[in-house]
């Protein structure tokens, strides 16, 4: 706490004042009681967003699905799970918001009826799922923008990212997407570093170097403090 | 380290030069690259029965689905993810192994065909996931368990645990089936505390109060012990 608290004198105080909203984690939604789907994500990246955000002396709430972190100082930490849960979370605390980072790794399905009992083994060959869509929060946040708020979404690709990102970028409103791979050894999930490209509204795109995800979350806020006084 | 070994020195020695192979925590079951399906177990109960039979004097293995735990003192541990995996590291040391004890959930399904790119939204209206059926590591355990070893079994039940218990312990060969409810509050997945109902071969059963789980694994281990002379 001591040397956080050093971190956070020494930062810029280029975000006082501002409300930051972050997303982390992944999203966990229920099969039944005990088996649920979810994604590597450790939300490490969001964390270091939530607490590099408050040296930088924004007002920061942090939704959170699970993850074994610390939550960061001074910040108020939303414990969720499913992604129902962290889009209730997010849509009513966005109004008051200038600035929304969405860095969870959102699960794009969820079971449409979650078994109330541990399902038991059929001896049948096979169990069928049928997953159906979650909403698209960052698509909504996108949508529910005012002006004035700066959006941050977050892509993570296993493969054709700058694509995927543009199209990502395109679809959803936001002012800045940070793109991350997540397959392989150069997976962003679970790291402690991070290999972004930036990609801006305008079409520009500025890919930075691999980095320590704190050290990132920094780089990431010089660039969305200049876009929040604009 | 101090404290740990304090509570070794202090431990019973009645299962000095016996091999204890232990499993626990949850597997996980690749969905793609970045989704999976996994359970609730913590692995807690696991790492405690690992840890009480290494202060008993076993020589422990410890295989483990993806947990959060630090791994037990003087214990060999093998990290392993999926269901697939787990069962090859247990077949594998099981034949060299005096007592056998499967405390981890196990998924009893995976996906069928796991896809080796994320997954993109389609804009149809859901997935179906085709899971098929796992291995059950605790049956094929039963079936290969030569003379003088001792198998011990965890059934972890929402809803009719002791029927549920019963029916296992017949199906599946194992000398002691320990039974724990992972409903509602009372879930032993995740918690410090379990209220576990042992269920034996010759049809007894014995309900043991809720407790502690490090004390819970040493009253596992007086009755394993015991089993293990006979």
């Amino acid at each position: 706490i001591l040397f956080d608290r050093l971190c956070a004198m020494l930062s810029p105080k280029d975000l006082t004042g501002r409300k930051v909203l972050v997303t982390a984690g992944p999203t966990c939604e229920a099969i039944d009681p005990v088996r649920f789907i979810s994604n590597r994500s450790s939300g490490k990246m969001g964390y270091a967003l939530a607490a590099a955000a408050e040296y930088r002396g924004a007002e920061v709430v942090l939704v959170s699905g699970p993850t074994n972190l610390a939550p960061p100082v001074n910040v108020e930490t939303v414990a969720v799970e499913s992604a129902d849960q962290m889009a209730q979370a997010v849509f009513s605390r966005m109004a008051d918001t200038d600035i929304i980072v969405k860095v969870a790794a959102v699960g794009d399905y969820r079971v449409e009826t979650p078994a109330d009992r541990k399902i038991k083994k059929s001896g049948q060959a096979g169990l069928p799922l049928a997953l159906v869509e979650n909403i698209d929060i960052l698509k909504e946040v996108g949508a529910r923008k005012k002006a004035g708020q700066v959006v941050v979404g977050f892509a993570a690709e296993t493969h054709d990212l700058a694509a995927n990102a543009r199209a990502k970028l395109a679809a959803k409103k936001v002012d800045l997407l940070v793109a991350n791979p997540v397959a392989g050894d150069e997976t962003a999930f679970g790291a402690d570093t991070n290999q972004a490209t930036l990609f801006y509204k305008d079409g520009t795109e500025e890919q930075l170097p691999r980095m320590d995800k704190a050290k990132l979350a920094h780089a990431i806020l010089d660039r969305v403090a200049k876009l929040a006084v604009k």
